[in-house]
């Protein structure tokens, strides 16, 4: 399958410590996308218990929550994966690394479409939380433990707490 | 029984993507306060290593470690989950929302009481470590990846490293 | 065995929740590290994916992620555990304590040694991401939630996003 072949790719590409394609099967990371293939196929044919189901089976087995209401493009990686939440209005573009602890979730005041869109090819730092219906754009940087509430232009890299844009 | 209505109408308040109240009973935050419950029965009976046990599965398979000898308020909501620790001493109020990520620790370099008393109606933003025998007020807002190490009073948003208040 | 005794007495000088020896078993920290040991050992005579599988069922099953390439000194003392990361080429001392949500990590810029080294006596809070091959001198103490990503000489105290000493 595609998918499987583009998951090995990046995985490659991205995780230094990979000695075989067959290790890409036990990372977590690659469960939880199918996991979510799976919740978000009972989510749209309007099974939601059973949606609701495979994603805490994901949160349990993987410690990465994908709502089935998020959209995630292409080649996603997630790399290590614990404690990683991407809410259920959330729109991911293609070729983005996302590392463990990240939160793309709500702010907690808004209801409807209250997650991130991220842009393509953006990096995403272990424990940054990314709060709120805002933009991310293309080619992004978002440092460790960084926590960004406001709209972020592309090409540039992001770090703190409020995010601040430090390199263009 | 009223425990069980409360996190069913906590969860419908808090969490706008549940679709129906039988997803309540999957969520790892309603089974971390069932676990909880049992954990501290043992605790009181002086059953240690029972109760260390349960505390041990829900850390296993909820990723939220409340210490038994904590003391937790009415309808608290623990949203997402994973990587959630309460420890032993802290106390926490009524109608409190956590988030995945919140510590409610120690310093390390304190013995007996020495982890945080929160009041109500707090919300506690997801990453967020709070640290040492201090009071946080009620209806205070902490936000996201903050370190709060001081007493925080009542009504106020606190946020960043160390936690500041930035709103009355 | 001389590793349990360890682990029991580090157990018990850092952990004042703890009511008896038998605790120290069910703890994810002592588990991860059992673990890491049989996935080392496999690492050592090259089953590569034998290894990355107890790697992965240690991330599964206690929250903790130690790469079997990690060298890591006696006494190590992981507490709560949830969400650590601990890369390939990561180096630590001996009397180290880590907490959970610590991240031992590179930056994806670099290749080969690309972890940081801990000295010895190190105390890592919660939540803390050191990234890069960097040297963290002994004694030091990490606040919580903080981000270091440059050398730290020894005897001092690092906080904030990015790290800065704030205590000789």
């Amino acid at each position: 399958m595609k998918f499987i072949k583009e998951q090995i790719k990046v995985a490659r590409k991205n995780d230094p410590s990979l000695n075989s394609i067959w290790e890409v099967f036990l990372s977590v990371g690659f469960r939880a996308i199918i996991l979510y293939k799976i919740s978000r196929f009972f989510y749209i044919h309007k099974r939601y218990f059973l949606s609701r189901y495979f994603m805490e089976r994901s949160k349990r087995k993987t410690g990465i929550e994908i709502h089935p209401g998020a959209l995630i493009g292409k080649r996603l990686f997630i790399d290590h994966g614990t404690g990683v939440i991407i809410g259920q209005t959330a729109v991911i573009g293609d070729d983005v690394v996302i590392y463990h602890g990240v939160t793309l979730g709500g702010t907690g005041k808004e209801m409807g479409k209250r997650h991130p869109n991220i842009g393509n090819n953006v990096f995403i730092g272990c424990g940054a939380k990314i709060l709120g219906n805002i933009n991310i754009g293309d080619n992004v940087k978002i440092g460790a433990n960084a926590v960004v509430l406001n709209d972020v232009p592309s090409n540039v890299t992001v770090v703190g707490i409020p995010g601040k844009i430090v390199k263009f």
